[in-house]
């Protein structure tokens, strides 16, 4: 008997939204679209940024575009978030960001008043972190094409650490440090996008990194890895880690920091608060000697006021990440699937 | 007597087309919106790149996104051209390109195929001109949202020339080479768009320019300034080289070289072939000693054969550009000053 698959496979051949979650979707264009064809030493670091030498000293690149919907949202706004989200992947290669160019793809019909406010926003946001937008490039497309604005923002930066910070100087016995609670971006976005409103205030945790890892490096912390929570969560970050470092790791549910809100928000919208994506959290992997200082040091950083220990890197070697959950079971997590909430950064 | 504008205000509050000309609408937005709140020595050097301290070294810069339609043209592709144009950026600053990033925004329902023909476009020509693709990103719009593929590239070289090649150092006196025929990307790239038939096929001039750069350097060429034509096309970029520069520049209008199909083709739509675009053309302005030097070995590269001399930089600080025409008479230039032809990078 010959049964035709019933699935429509044209869903299979075109792109679809879960090809932009920074899941398990976007893995899989990756690996099969991009890496073959781009294969090198450096893209093969499958950091958020590379690590590049030049001349004597090490450049480290990183490159994002923003795509988010709304532009304004409780806490932020896409011109903070482009400056934020690259001087942050900088930062998760242990690198100060120096330089960064800004282009705009426009949407014919954006009110001046609104590419004004973005860009103001831009400023204020680089002053903050001590980058200059050195170059820049403008394009505009016809009313339809777009949606609005949207920026990219790529980023050069010197190393701050003798060497880099990156997947592969993941260790077992490494203690993992969580920056502040999770979900806090994801969730006020959606809500202002989608109109809905919560008890209590719930404003994006979008912030830049920059100030905390340095503060780490000038104090002396021994850094394996840091990666900074972005599309696919706390969750997704960590199954990338386990995979390309090629070891498990296990994390305790009940150290996880998720602000009530969030937590409430998420219950009702049935989403799992993993998975949802945040703009100004990372991850540490720091060996267990290092893990005390790590944490007071970042207790005294405007951003990591609420770190916690969540979890170790343990001497398996089969790449997973479980989660003991507060009843005590364990949970094998995976990458987000799909899309959970796209057009978030 | 009060006379009410019979103007639409709301045209004057909102980004048109024309502010992605590369002309004089872009001019307007940069000089209003952009460069009061991000001035600083590197933007301004007025040029596609920017030249940076970076130790002991001098690290260019820049970025570039594409927007074109049709993804396909005769002669290259979206892939293609966004390789070259960051390649191309570099060499004007007389850099040569080492690492790219690449930033990808798709479209929801954009066809898998599409996307692998022009990643494989980008391997081809990444390879061609000897740049490595180190870091990227993916985004994913909604159907509607976008127009198949948008593709940002940066990039960082590194100086070939012992000092930056800049409008600054335009001085009087210079001679003003250009590398080729003019407007066949424009042309090109309009007819397919339109479904337009032309006697005669035209390609595209779409070409990395890093090599005859390197040529005239290794050649022992003094140049002052080099720029690519791209969105404005011939005019506006040497309005913009004159206006930066503060200096006058004159040019024969017998001396350009535009091929017979470009011309039917303008005087068919009524274009000006001195404001289409091109994307493997560039003007280079070098001392009246190093001329000949200079247009001999463009001569031998692959996108210089046809070059030729067209002007001169004057005595005079006006920062006019005039243009003498075929019959003697003198005109002058000015910026594009809305949309030609849009969406053609």
């Amino acid at each position: 008997m010959n049964i035709q698959c019933p699935l429509p496979t044209i869903h299979r051949e075109t792109i679809r939204l879960g090809h932009g979650s920074g899941g398990e979707m976007t893995q899989q264009l990756l690996s099969t679209y991009i890496q073959p064809l781009f294969n090198n030493a450096w893209i093969d670091q499958a950091h958020d940024s590379a690590t590049l030498p030049w001349g004597a000293d090490r450049l480290v690149f990183t490159t994002d575009s923003f795509v988010i919907t709304p532009l304004f949202f409780p806490g932020g706004d896409i011109g903070k978030l482009a400056i934020y989200g690259t001087v942050n992947d900088l930062a998760m290669g242990a690198a100060e960001a120096k330089f960064l160019s800004c282009s705009l793809i426009l949407e014919e019909g954006l009110p001046l008043e609104t590419l004004k406010k973005v860009l103001q926003s831009m400023a204020v946001a680089a002053e903050e972190t001590g980058v200059k937008l050195v170059t820049g490039d403008t394009k505009v497309v016809e009313r339809g094409k777009g949606d609005g604005i949207y920026i990219n923002t790529s980023g050069v930066g010197i190393l701050m650490d003798g060497q880099p910070i990156a997947p592969s100087r993941i260790r077992s016995g490494d203690q993992i440090l969580l920056s502040g609670d999770i979900g806090r971006h994801g969730i006020a976005v959606m809500a202002s996008r989608e109109g809905l409103d919560f008890e209590s205030a719930l404003n994006s945790d979008c912030a830049p990194l920059n100030s905390a890892v340095s503060a780490l490096i000038r104090g002396g912390v021994t850094l394996h890895c840091l990666r900074d929570l972005t599309r696919g969560g706390l969750a997704t970050a960590l199954v990338e880690l386990a995979e390309t470092s090629g070891r498990a790791i296990e994390v305790e549910e009940s150290q996880i920091p998720v602000g009530e809100s969030v937590q409430g928000a998420c219950e009702m919208l049935g989403l799992d608060p993993l998975y949802v994506a945040n703009e100004g959290r990372f991850v540490a992997f720091v060996p267990e000697e290092s893990v005390d200082l790590a944490s007071s040091i970042l207790r005294e950083t405007q951003v990591g006021s609420s770190c916690a220990k969540i979890g170790r890197v343990t001497d398996k070697t089969d790449a997973q990440v479980t989660l003991r959950n507060n009843l005590g079971c364990d949970r094998l997590l995976q990458r987000l699937p799909g899309e959970q909430l796209p057009r978030i950064c």
